[in-house]
């Protein structure tokens, strides 16, 4: 699994070189010849003797793009300046703002946005609660909340440090389905706690993203927070990422031309994502599934479930799958198997496992940055194969699905989000792939493709039945002061 | 007190009327007669017969802008159609949003600002948490936290209902001082659970507003969260309004030609304003100070203080104040007092208990919308009068405060707001009114006044002494990767 050069290794080198001889084309084929690229190189101020220029380089990693600068200060003649990370730029200072609406001028303005017209818009809503949606920021607002307990492939964290991906992920929100989200970074790991905070903030937003945290905590606290308040809680690596599998399993399924229902279906990984994909399939109409942890096959006779809680996620798997009763590793597992789905670690498995499955079969290797077996090997005997990876075809992303189910919740004013509005989700997005588009390297569309986020939120806003008639989206009328 | 038309009770209203005859005419009459005004008057449709007309009104109050509308539809030849109120039209759909800084156009942007390149920058922050200054939002995010107890005039009117207000607050950090603030109305009044839920949610802000949170559980709640956090706390409603009372009267002072040290000062309101102001007040000099609230003057005699806890704010009051012994009423003490400074009720004082003050006197009557004494009648024996309404001279508005406040306390990376810094930030609003244009009408600046924030934030900074050098305002140097 050799990697490409990447932007979000990218670095702007200046650098000072001989105006004569060679120096100048020696600084790209230096690059070049350490593995980079070169992706810019602009001349900054130029003399009789000396250039300034600055370089851009894309690199594999830090310590690739280290080396890189190593060799560039090696050139003759060549003086190293500041270098510059494109990443680290563009998260100085963070990555979004609030931003008013409405331009304040003067105090005609002024009055209307703040004291003395605001108090009116106040006693409407203190006298008609429901007006807040229409009213206020609430109707568009989402909490993206985390305590920094399982941050990417990172661990515990803690809340500051996982402000970035919060703030990438209020980005993306805006970016794909309009959405006016905001980070909030929890100083609290202790469930009862979250639960609290997060009843306590629920009423300036209409919907709660549940981010990067750890399981088992997050089950418990999703579960309670969904039974105490009255606007959809979503945790993002459960729900997202089930759903985005779905719509690329029902794509991958008509590629090879089998049935949801037929299939012998494989997990790795018992976590957060896996058990939330496992529901969803059983949902969907799995008949057939096996779950593998770091143990091996989950059952129910297997020695630590025999002692474990009654209701403890790994006891529901036990309880809702492997009717027939398979044991064993992972890979005695996915012997004559049609479906492999891994949420787990890298390199579980091999080609030659791969090879033991079923015809057509299918495989989604979703460890990131290494999937659990290489996708090129896996390829060889696979007819489909899908990972987390942007390098590589069929990019499973919860990108695809988080923003446009919170733009249906949202236009629906959905006060809850269930298995039915997740199924749509699924159904939507795989059908955003046509019938003359799909094969086996394109089950599931590009995250920058138009038109998932609207297919995602219309069916996930048909499936909420609006509460009541208002046109999605909009801003409704204009408030009539008398008849 | 006659209140003036005002914006913040516009409408526009939609009329068919006759092409001929004098109908069009009649409309401005009609609102005029009634004592609104027209602000605009446009033509949106024309016919031979009939013209469609969109006519913007300004009333002075709900009621008055219903008997307007009223008399419009009286005209011969009219008829009305939608009313639209244009403070709601403002409303709809919130006043602020949320905006990505940088554009996601395609996998490079969105492999820098979300997975995988952010994960660099989470790492960074992990190792070196004071980066999270640096690298994300926090360095200039304040929440503004509500609990929706002690809204505006309005009371308890809940957390959803108060979110009209907390959202121009946000709009008015944003326009005078950069700042990106973010309303999280509470859904408890308890306080204990306020405290604990400011604390959790944190790591992400580099500062709270506190809101329109009543007394005296605001002064509990401030001080234990000023404990608690490492991030400045303020709870605009006390210290906002003591900082610009405090900058009014140091030039209000000036116009009298009376010292802070000699003035004897009759405070009407022991409320969270009150208190703010008079702790404020004695930190900036002044020695004679008498409140008094609804069961006359305070003073540690008095019946229901002999009973109230040691710790409680009246007893506070009492111990810190009227070193003379003055008891009686508001009115008694008012006789001789060189300043009146009331944050109570409308109506407490009238113009005889004004003229019954030492040569020179100041009167500050901030009740809203109805002061404590009617600054016209005030102003026959007063020299300076200053209130909270826009419509009279000498407006004491907290928005000349707490931008700068924030910016400063922002740049500073400051950790704590204390009574030096709030001291600094009124001596220097004080001084935005240069001695030549200083007179009993222009004590203190407009809110538009465009040197009022850097002003503001430039002494708070100075005075919080910023931790380590940083350039103010400014994001810092890019990342060097290497050296």
């Amino acid at each position: 699994m050799a990697t490409a050069p990447s932007v979000s290794y990218s670095m702007t080198v200046r650098l000072e070189v001989p105006a004569g001889g060679s120096a100048v084309s020696q600084l790209t084929t230096v690059v070049e010849s350490s593995g980079g690229s070169v992706t810019g190189l602009d001349v900054t101020a130029s003399g009789h003797e000396r250039l300034r220029i600055d370089v851009t380089i894309a690199a594999t990693s830090t310590a690739h793009a280290d080396e890189i600068v190593g060799k560039l200060r090696g050139i003759e003649g060549v003086t190293l300046g500041k270098v510059s990370d494109r990443t680290f730029l563009m998260h100085l200072g963070g990555k979004i703002e609030m931003s008013s609406k409405h331009p304040i001028r003067n105090r005609d303005d002024l009055s209307m946005v703040y004291t003395p017209g605001v108090a009116r818009v106040c006693m409407q809503i203190a006298e008609n609660p429901e007006d807040a949606r229409r009213l206020t920021i609430k109707r568009n607002s989402v909490a993206v909340v985390t305590d920094g307990s399982a941050v990417l492939g990172l661990g515990n964290i803690g809340p500051q440090a996982a402000l970035p991906v919060m703030e990438g992920k209020a980005a993306l929100f805006k970016r794909f389905a309009g959405i006016d989200a905001w980070p909030i970074c929890l100083d609290t790991q202790n469930s009862d706690m979250i639960v609290e905070t997060v009843k306590a903030i629920a009423p300036g937003f209409a919907g709660i993203n549940l981010e990067d945290i750890s399981a088992p905590r997050c089950f418990e606290i999703e579960a309670r927070l969904r039974e105490a308040l009255d606007i959809p809680v979503f945790h993002d690596d459960q729900h997202g990422t089930a759903i985005v599998v779905l719509a690329s399993l029902h794509n991958a399924l008509r590629v090879v031309g089998k049935r949801i229902e037929d299939v012998r279906v494989v997990m790795s990984g018992a976590g957060a994502a896996g058990t939330a994909i496992l529901r969803l399939l059983l949902s969907a109409g799995v008949k057939h599934a096996v779950v593998a942890d770091i143990h091996g096959v989950v059952h129910a006779g297997r020695e630590d479930l025999v002692s474990a809680e009654v209701d403890s996620p790994l006891r529901w798997i036990a309880t809702n799958t492997n009717p027939e009763g398979v044991t064993g590793t992972l890979k005695d597992a996915v012997a004559d198997s049609d479906v492999f789905i891994g949420v787990s670690a890298p390199n579980v498995l091999g080609a030659a496992d791969v090879a033991t499955m079923a015809e057509g079969a299918i495989v989604f290797a979703l460890a990131n940055p290494d999937p659990e077996v290489d996708p090129a090997e896996a390829r060889r005997t696979a007819t489909v194969v899908a990972t987390g990876r942007s390098d590589f075809p069929n990019q499973i992303n919860n990108v695809l699905v988080f923003p446009g189910v919170f733009r249906g919740l949202l236009d629906a004013q959905s006060r809850t989000v269930d298995d039915e509005m997740m199924l749509a989700a699924a159904r939507a997005l795989a059908d955003v792939v046509h019938e003359d588009e799909l094969n086996a390297n394109y089950i599931i569309p590009s995250v920058f493709n138009e038109k998932v986020a609207g297919a995602v939120a219309g069916a996930v806003r048909d499936a909420a039945k609006p509460p009541r008639s208002t046109e999605p989206g909009s801003l409704g009328e204009p408030t009539e002061l008398t008849d």
